[in-house]
Order: structure tokens, then C-alpha cells, then sequence
């Protein structure tokens, strides 16, 4: 198991690297009061946004990239150390073309879409010109268990007809946001995991309506609730073929997850250095904080989880690499667990250490934090990953327990 | 140890109890969505609250009410099961006038207002007519230790001058706050325990000005971020004598943090009926979430934590009833550490069978997960109470440890 | 709810306290080397029983105690401070014939004995010339779900023939254990809670065999296991009705529990009271161990929770005064899961500031510690009581969660 | 970073686990029984031994093992999988020569032996003829603060004379211990950092004497306490230099650690096996345990933490061959925190799902709890691993903080 990143990996890093520190971080503040009534990224975002696309800069987190394809194609390995990097400021996967859910989605069409699919959806994604969104959630059902979801996809002729509704859709409230990679069941009489199918669906599409912005914890803009009526859209929409959605699901969520992982031990990785700064610099009681034990295990604990944290995630890039997403499925599962939970007490111990403050915007833990609890359930919660995880155990070693029990 | 209510106790919770089921649950999600983009309350609740006050049912988190004063003195331990009713509404305690920060800084000006701080101060607010908000913590400095507070009240003349800046000033932000009950340093070559002062502060004073609202982890609305300008008050509005604002804060101090303890087990205590009432409808991979011992321990578990929290808090109450603040501060302190963090886990096994919904506004979880982690380092961080409840520890028990130990 | 003791209560423990300081503490440590390498106890134990029993001092935790038997009958109320501070040296509650598993066996006896075992079994117990032990967890199965126990018991003319295996039986290894109060199926054809019966058996009767004493973490002396090889006893042995043994059982539970649990409190406030002793004595890296937050830490947190568990007990003791042990289940259930899980981090912090020496015998912290893991599987595991508690929930609430809920 | 064994490595590792399968496992009671009294090891270990050594299966763990010393060098890489092996059974390395505390002693003495040395102490050890044991914790003093080691060690003459108190030696209650590898004060006016030697002691000089046995948790053989009354070595038994011992501590400190926790490493993947084992055939209120998320959550978690441990465990590994001990301080540290908490931790749910039997012998879980528990203080207490890992993180990064915060 060879963890070491490539050449190319190594001076992608580096240039991503010197965008973050010269262009991105100095901006950071500038974008959070920019976009923190709800109001449009700033202006030159657009120009960061061209520019490293310029650069090959783009559409890193894409392992299936074609040859032809815009950007500059990475393995998960290589990425991986990048997606790190990118988790220290919220924004700046956008920089790169980055961003989720639009890469998991690029992720998911790859390897399915026909060339009419990837010229109308896939293409403008990759070129960056539109967002999209993935609608699989649904309010009135446990979407922990992807078998719940209810919405209809109904052949009508030449047409899909779609009616159901979706909520917390992260993305689909961007004002760029073109399509949405759509979940539904097509054949209800079929076996559990061939009843459901997944079409594209433009967000202009009459009968479409976004009902409300719901919030995680009083931050908005990721819970956008979905209702179709009566939706339709073409035949030709469909990805892959029909009653296959319960797979092409999976090949998307793998590459999401990892990369969701990955950002947040960046994310951690800077809370870690905020804590240090903040523990050299506050006093209480006549001592700094860094001088209490308290504030030094709050730190080293931190070290020791992310530190850990980080070497699977590499594994799990390097097994995505080379064995596939079916192979890494409990690593995958193990992840999301391990990660999530580690950053939320990362996160918490970061707010404890910076009081108030940490909980305000003036500095990007409190929005970490959030999204930490928030992501102990979204991508399927904690107790779904460990059922799944117990499912997944390898056969059991027959000769241990006999010799070990009496 | 007599942990009973009276017979006024148990007729005021009755009735308290009639208006919540009545009156108050019924418009909840009216003030949700009223006040969710910062709007104002309803109109419906001035009028629920000239009822509650003809009906007595006003001022009852007030042990040191006078029998000439509005509303209807309790002591804290009759109070207690009416705080633990109001706490499953987040906005039921202004019907009653029992909110925070106006009772507690209601019991902190009782004890030594004047004949004109009760005219101009004590009374309005005791009336319902007014809001106040209490100014002590600031952005430059731990506030958790009181002694690092640097807001400089200066006497120039008949006039005390401040010049400081606070933050997470708690009602400061309500358009009906009149004035700010403000802590800052007017001795500064004092003893530690005597540099501070309180003085009365109207809040259309000159000088005076509301920079932001900060957010706590996206909600706002109580982290108003205050600047003084020489705010210049007359001497006559010092509260009791100068030197002395340490020892009135510990008052102000006691019941308040009670209540926010009581009105918390009262949150729980409704997240549990949530949890049960979801866990029984809600199916996931052909059970219902309720036969799943994942659900039935996160309820119990709740279960025994609400209960102990209760009894601690009924003892608390009795202490300060019957011993005073002094007495209990070590309790105080013990209380504050074990129910924050029991709502912390309450609310967070309640967001995780609720998933993306407890979250969001659909509940009241999400402001109580939110409120639990504030509350972890709002009125003392835990860490500072442990190095007190440390601190407090009775003498060593002499006897045991030579024979326990050799 | 008034949880203050008796006049009687008070000077009971006043009496008990003077005699665990006089006479008990002293000789701890002869007591720990006497009984180290399994041997008997010291032969002064006798006369402090003697002792004891004279002054009145003798049975105390039997709320059912007649007037004519020996010893003082206090209620649960009055006992539990007494127990609690009989639980801050392991062997002090032999001194007044108020050790387990004998208590808990004459209060499941009192209730159901006839005159033969009044006579034969009951009042040796009580007037402290023999001991005895409760025969129920058997090795093949999971105890935890009582109704697997399997051993059986036959009717065969006048006799009952007992066939099974019982493990880990607290004080059959005894010396001086005179019988067993045995459970096994009589009924194996009747409703699940009617299959039980209980029979006492004299330790002599053939065809029973104490096979091995079992270890609990390297410690022995409870965990006899039991062979009965068609085990034979006249049916007059038989303890109540036919059927009945489930029912008898929980009778015996209540009190047994309560009584763990309140001397594990006091093993708690004993640790304390070491943790504060050794914290201020040893230096670390140039401070006292008091100094670091870990330690003061380490005393606070047990501090939050002993407090908290010993106001459960007490509201537990007074609920089985007043209401009896089918309405205090629950509370019942909730006291055993907060106590062991209480005990078992007040001992592993404990542990954690002693170093080495708090898994030696220097101190009583190594055995406690193995006590409260035992304890959180002894008695039914946390897991099955947190079950218990599930289903023993009050009617749900049914305004609440209509209206906070949409 | 390339964690790949080598075909040495792979070879060497088969051929182990052929004889753990073969000629362990099935010894494995035999081995617990014969030892249960604190009796001799079982004869058959001796043949044992003679075949591994003869295999070449011999002093795998001691990657400075010269080309001319007995056994096959390995690297930490190479052995580490070897290592996790051997933990499945805890008297497992002894047939191989690879346990502690002889290899560190080994490893200690390696670089440092002189040619009298390495013929005296050195060589039988490593050709398995005795066994030694590493003398430096002292009861009086908290030895996790190194630098509080009292022990004096004096130079007269063409001598040194030992006097102090050490316990909690492992191995030096061994019938087979030779010699102790003994620290203490030589140079007390030097830094603090520069007054400790170390010296070779023979276990049979005069003046030395095994005063007790201490027990850890009921478990005695590891716990000896040993008096040194002027015992007198020649000054050729001076290991490394005068002042020297600080250093010579660290160098044996290194893998000693590592191949302690590769071990448990191993143990918790045996108490995963047996956890499934028994989840699968033990029923409680009508399902198997397997079926209760409780126990599937039990083995998924513990699947988590293991698979993090063991990744780390070979960073530490490679660092430590590609690095050296000093590179590696701070993942040492981290590796011991994070797999003495994990071990624990599974070890703790292996109890829970095997109730009773699992604090009993017949299972080895009830051990490796006791060992878990002891890691936690043993080889610096976590605390002291915690203050380790904050004081070695990296020089800050110092570009974040300015730019997250403001």
C-alpha cells in the first residue's frame, strides 16, 4: 500500500496552494459579509474562478476525467492531499471548480451519460458555466434507507412525468444552478433495488417550484425544499438505464464522500492551528490558555484524531484507486463515520476554546461546526454507516474464537 | 430536604400550565415564522400578555418581589416546576413575564435600587412596559474570568463616563429595550474583587451605539455588539456602591442561572416526547425507528439524565430558598456543568432521529441544540465552573484517606 | 417529596459512623492482607459483630424487619445515608450484618417464609450465624432475560429434584454459607413469568458441588460456579407458590439495588476524598497534581455526579417507602444505569491520578473499579435496564408534540 | 510514504501464523490453567522455543539485531504485522522470543553494550537462556515526570551502589529474570536532563531482594517491587556513559511502545472475532445479539478504531525505519494515546456482549481489559503522552489565523 502522491500531485498541490495563500485567504471575510444575508458571491470570484482555470486548475477532484475533457485529471490519491487543503476556507473549492455537489455529480454522469447528455448537462458543469444539484431527499420518509424514496417517475409516451417532493437539495438555490441530478421510483413492482431510476431535470421545467430555503441550525442556502408536479421532461433525460439508480447512485456518493472527508480534516487541520493562536494569545486567571492542560489536550487530541483521520482517508483513496468503489465500501462507510466524528469534536473543542466568538461569523469554526453535525447525518447518518459496516465484515476468522472461549 | 411545592405552587403551575396548552402551543409555529426573519412578535402575544398579568400570572421567577410589586412572588422552589413548563416553549416565558435577561436583572436591581432607580428602572420593567439587557461581557477579553473585564466608568463631576465595547449583549437588540444594566471598571487600583461597578444605562444614551448582531451558529438576536463612546449617565445611576459590581453580579447571578437551567430540563423533557412520538412513526429498513435499541437508548438515556438534572435543580432552588446565594454556589455551579451538558446530549440524540429536520425549523430542536451549545459557555464556560466547584470543595474528609491509602 | 431522615435515621448513622471510625477504619489494611490470598476473615470481625449487634447496630437495610426479629428495622429513607457510608470500606457492612447477597435474601424471605423457614433458614440469617446465597445466572445463557434460565427443578413425590449449572453465585464460597435460594423452572409449560419457582437449598445436600470459583478481573471470591446433580429437597423448601419465582425475584430486586448503588456512592465520596488527598501531595513537572486542570477536573466532574446520584437514591428510597417497588421500577432501573455508569468513571479517574498504586491493593480503588465494571453488567446489564426504562415510560404527552412538530 | 512489507516480512509472517495456528491456539487453556496459580510456564513452552529458534522464527522485533546475532533481523515495518499477530494470544511472543520487557532491554543494551556486555547480559539474553526486566518506576515518586526518578546510584571506588525503591517491574519476578536494567541518580547536580545512568544488576547481588508482588486489578506477576540496600556492581556494569540515561531511556522507549501497541492491535481484532462469534449465538428476548444494532454498533466501532490504529501504527513503523526514534516522538506519543483509549474501548464492549464470562478466564477479554486499563498509566500516562504530542506540534502555520479570524 503505496500512500505517496505523484509528481503531478505534488505540483498541483503547490499551485493550489500558492492560489490559497496569495488570492483566496485574503479575500475570506470579504466573501463571508458578501454572502452572509443570503446575497450573490462577489464579483471576483468569477475572475479567481477563471483564472485557475487558465492555469489547469480545474476539475481536480475528477478521477474519470477524459482526456478531452476541461481540467487537469487527478487520481483520488492525488486529489486527495488538494481536497485537504481546499477544507481550511469554506469557499475555495469553487475557486477550482471543486465544489460539491457538482463534481459528485459530474462524478455520477461520467460514466453514464449518452452524447446528447453530456453536451446539454455534463459538459457545461465541467466547463463551469452552470451548477447543479442532486435530489434524492425526501421529508416524508427515512432517506437514510434509499428504498424509502417515494417521488414518481412516470413514462407518459416520450416523457417522464415527475411528482414528489425533495427537500434539503443542497445547491439547487444557487442562482446558477441548471439541473438536478433527480431520484425517483420508475418500477415500483420491481426487486428492491431496481425500482428506481434517475433523470435530469432542468430547474426551468414548468411544474418545478423551489417551496422554501430551509436552515441547518439558522444557516441557510443548503435546504432547498423541492416540490414537482407533474414534472416532465423528455425521455432522452434519463441516465443510464432505467430501474439502475440504486447503482449509479453508489459510484456518485464514493468519490462525494471521500472528498467530503477530506476538506473537513482541512477544516480541522486549521482549527487546530486557530486553537494554538488563540491559546497563545488569551489570558485567563493570570495564565495564557495554552498554559492550562485543558487547552494543550484540547490541541494534542485534536492532532491525534486528524492525524489518524487523514491516513485512512488516504487509504481509502489509494483503494478507490486501485481495487473500485465496490471494494472500498466498508472503508468508504468507515470513513464517514470515523471523519464526522472526529470533526465534531474537533469543532467543539475549537469552540470551547474561542468562547463566543467561536460560535460568531468572525470566524469560519462556527459554520464548521455546523456543518460537522450536520454531516453525522447527511450522507447517510452514523447508525446506517455502522450497519453497514457490521454488514460488511469479512468472513470471520474461524479459527480464533473456538481456541480463544471454552 | 423537603423538595414540595406549596399549595400556590401547585394552583400557579396549574394555571400556567392551562395558558401554555390553551394559548400558547397552539400559535407556536405563528411565532416561528413571524419572527424567523428577524420580525417582530406577534401582535397576539401583547395581548397574552395583559391577560397573564391580570390573571397574576406575572413576575413569578422573583422570589424578592415586595408585596406591593406587580405579579406574584414565589420562592424558587414554587417556581421551579412553573420554569421547567415555560422551557418547552421557547418564547412562553414573555407571557408571564419571566424571560430572561429581565428577571434576572430584575432580581439584581431589587436588593439596591433607590427610590428613583425604581421609579425610572425597576418598576417599568416589572410593569412589562420596558426590556433591559445586562452589559458585561466583551470581545477583547476571557469575560469568563469577571476580573478581565476593561470597560472603563469613569466619574467626571455629577456624571459617570463609559468608554468600552461588549458583545453578546442578550436583549439588547429588542426594539422595546430601554436601558443596560453595565458592568465595567471604575477603581481600577482596588483589590480585584472591588475595581467593578454597575451603573444604569438608558439606551438612547449619546455615545451609545449598536454595531451588529452577532450570530450564534447562524441565529441571531442575541449577540447585539455594543460600543461606549463616553456615554456619559448621572452619578445617581450607579447601582448600590461603587466598587461593588462584583458582588451584586454573583446575586443577579444565582437565580438566573436556575432558571436557565430549569427552562432547559423543561426543553428535554419536550424533546423526548419528540423523540418518542418520532420514533413511533417513523420506519426505517422494516422497523420502526422505535424498535430499534439505538431509539429506545437515546430516550432512556435521556430519561435518566432529565430526571437527575430535575432533583439537582429542586435542590438548588431549595438551597437558595432556605441558605441564600452564598451558600449555594458550589451547587449553582454543579448545576450549570450537569445540565448544560445533559441538554447538549439531549438535543443532539434528538437531532440525530429527527435527522435533516432537526435541523431545521420544523422543530424547536435545532434552537435548543444551538441554545445547549451556547449555553456550555455562556454564564461560565464549563471549565471555569469545574476549577470553582473544585475550588468550593468542603474540607477534606481527614479521617479516610490515612486508612484508605498506604 | 421530603427526603430528610428520622430522628432515629440521624443518630443510627451518628452510631455507625463512630464505629466505622473507630474501629473499622483502622484495621482496613489488616482486613485487605488477612483475606488477600483468599483466606478467612480476621478473627477480630466476630467481636465487632457481636458488638454491634448489641448496640442495635444490626440489620438495618430491612424496611421489612419484624418487631421480634434482631436488630433495628429502619425504612429505605433512613438506610440510605448509613449505606452510603458503609460503602466507603468494603467489608463494613459485615460488621452490622448488613452485607449482600444476605440483605437482599431475608428481604425476599421476609415476606414469604412459613414457619419451618422462619425457623430454619430466615432467622440464622438474621441473627448472623450463617450466611447465604441467591442461585440464578447460569452459564449457558443470557441471564440478562431472566426467563432463559434453564435449571430444573422436578417435583418427585415429596422431594424436589434440582438439575443445572449456576455461575458466578456471590457468596456460596462462603464458609459459612448455609443455603442457596435457588431459582430454576418448575413450569416449563406455563406462560413465560409463571415457569419460575424458587427453592432453598441447604449448601450440604447432596449432589451439589461448588465446581470453581470464577474470577472477575483477577479478583475471586464471588463467582462460584455450582453443579446440581439431581439435587434433592423436601417440597416444604419450596419459597412462596409454585410459579411464583419471577414475581419473588423483583420483590428481592428493589432493595438489593438501591443498596449497591448507595454504597457505591459512598466508595465515590471516598474516592474523592483520595483523589484530593493524593492530587495535593504529588508533584508533577513541578506542580502538584492539584494545580493541573486535568486533576481539579477530575474532581469536579465527580463531584457533579455523585451529587446528582446520591439525590436519585434518596428520591428512589423514599418512592419504595411510600409507593412500593412495582411503582419505583422504573426509577429503579434509572438509578442502576447512572450509578454503575457513575462509579465506573469516578474509579477510572481515580485510577487515572494514582497511577500504578490505584490498580494495586495499596488502595480500595483497584477493587472498586472491578466492582463498578461488574456492576454494569451484574444485576442486568445497562443495556437491558435501558430497555426497561424504554418501555416503562409514562403515556406519551399528547399536546406536545402536535404543536411543535409540522 | 510506502507501508508495504517486504517478501521477507510476508514470508517471516506466514510462517509465524502457521504456528500460532498449529501449536498456540490449541495450547492456549493449557497455558492459562498451568499459570492461573502464579505456577511455572507448562513444559511443552520450552520445545516451543527450541523449534521457533531453530526455524529462524527468533528475536523478529529487534531491527538492530546484528548479522551475527541469533534470530532473523526485521525491520519495524516487517515486524509490525508479525507483532498484531502475536497479540491475538497473550503468551504468544514468548515462543519467539519477541516479548517484553526483553526485547526493549535488547534493544536498549544493542547500541550501547561494550564486549564484556554483550558476552555478560547481552548475548544469553538473546539467545533465550534468561530473561531481564527494566527497573525504573519507584513507588514515591510520579514517575511519569521522569526526571522525579529518586533512586541514587553512586560511585566508591571501582563500584556503584544502588540504593532505592522500584515496583511495578515487570519481569523481575520472572524464576528465569537475570538481571535488571536499573535507573537512577548518578550526577544529581547536573541538569536535569544529564543526572541519570543506567547500570546492569545481576537479580542475584546482595542487597537486592523482591520485597512483594503487587497486583494490577487482581492480576499479580507483573508487579514487583524490589529494595536496593547498597547493592554494589563493578563500574564495568555502567551501560552508555555517566549522565547518559535519559537518552538511553528514549532509544528503548521507541519500539517498545510500537510493538506494545502493534500487539493490542492484535488482541482487539481477536475480541472482534469473538464479539461475533458470540453476537451470532447468544439469544435474548427472542433475537440473537447480532440482530441489536447494540452489538452491531459494538463491532462496527470497534472496526473503525482498529483499522485507524493499525494504519498509524505502521506510519510509526516506517517513520521509525526511514526517520529514526527522534522523528518519531510525536507519532509515538499520538499512537500510544490513540491505541491504549481504542484498546479500552473495544475491550470494554467485549465485556458488555460476553457479560460475566468476559471478567472471567475463560475468554482472554477479562486480561486484555486489565492490560488496556494499565496502558493507560503504563509507558507515561496519557496525560503525560498529551502534553507530549502539544509541546512537538509542528512550528504554527502561520499564515491561517490572521486571515480565519478577525
Amino acid at each position: 500500500m503505496d500512500l505517496t502522491t505523484s509528481p503531478l500531485g505534488t505540483r498541483m498541490r503547490a499551485e493550489v496552494e500558492e492560489v490559497l495563500r496569495q488570492e483566496i485567504l485574503p479575500r475570506h471575510f470579504d466573501y463571508v459579509d458578501a454572502t452572509a444575508q443570503g446575497g450573490p458571491s462577489p464579483g471576483w470570484l468569477k475572475q479567481l474562478r477563471t483564472d485557475a482555470k487558465a492555469a489547469g486548475l480545474w476539475n481536480l477532484g475528477l478521477p474519470a476525467l477524459g482526456a478531452e475533457d476541461p481540467g487537469t485529471r487527478l487520481s483520488n490519491l492525488e486529489y486527495a492531499p488538494i481536497a485537504e487543503l481546499l477544507g481550511q476556507v469554506q469557499w475555495a473549492s469553487e475557486v477550482f471548480n471543486c465544489q460539491a455537489p457538482d463534481v459528485p455529480n459530474a462524478a455520477g454522469l461520467l460514466p453514464y451519460v449518452d452524447a446528447y447528455q453530456r453536451e446539454r448537462f455534463l459538459l457545461p458543469l465541467l466547463e463551469g458555466e452552470v451548477r447543479s444539484a442532486f435530489a434524492m431527499t425526501e421529508p416524508a420518509v427515512a432517506s437514510s434507507d434509499a428504498r424509502n424514496i417515494a417521488t414518481r417517475i412516470e413514462r407518459a409516451g416520450s416523457e417522464y412525468v415527475i411528482t414528489g417532493r425533495k427537500w434539503y437539495i443542497s445547491g439547487a438555490g444557487h442562482p446558477e444552478c441548471d439541473f438536478l441530478v433527480t431520484v425517483g421510483v420508475t418500477d415500483p413492482d420491481s426487486p428492491p433495488h431496481r425500482r428506481h431510476s434517475i433523470v435530469l431535470v432542468p430547474m426551468d421545467s414548468p411544474g418545478l417550484t423551489i417551496e422554501r430555503d430551509n436552515s441547518f441550525l439558522g444557516y441557510t442556502r443548503d435546504g432547498a425544499e423541492l416540490q414537482f408536479d407533474e414534472v416532465r421532461v423528455p425521455v432522452e433525460n434519463l441516465l443510464g438505464e432505467q430501474g439502475g439508480g440504486f447503482t449509479m447512485g453508489q459510484v456518485r456518493l464514493g468519490p462525494a464522500r471521500l472528498q467530503h472527508c477530506m476538506r473537513l480534516v482541512g477544516a480541522c487541520e486549521a482549527m487546530i492551528q486557530l486553537m494554538r493562536h488563540r491559546s497563545e494569545s488569551r489570558t485567563m486567571f493570570g495564565k495564557t490558555l495554552s498554559e492550562y492542560d485543558g487547552a494543550q489536550h484540547a490541541i494534542a487530541r485534536s492532532r491525534v484524531e486528524v492525524d489518524q483521520a487523514r491516513l485512512l482517508l488516504l487509504e481509502v483513496a489509494w483503494l478507490l484507486d486501485t481495487a473500485g468503489v465496490k471494494a472500498a465500501l466498508q472503508k468508504l462507510s468507515i470513513a464517514k463515520v470515523a471523519v464526522s466524528e472526529m470533526a465534531m469534536r474537533v469543532a467543539d473543542r475549537a469552540v470551547q476554546i474561542f468562547g463566543a466568538k467561536g460560535l460568531s461569523e468572525d470566524t469560519p469554526i462556527a459554520r464548521w461546526y455546523a456543518f460537522a453535525r450536520v454531516f453525522l447525518i447527511a450522507d447517510g447518518p452514523t447508525e446506517t454507516h455502522l450497519r453497514q459496516i457490521h454488514r460488511l465484515e469479512a468472513a470471520p476468522d474461524l479459527d480464533l474464537p473456538p481456541f480463544l472461549e471454552r
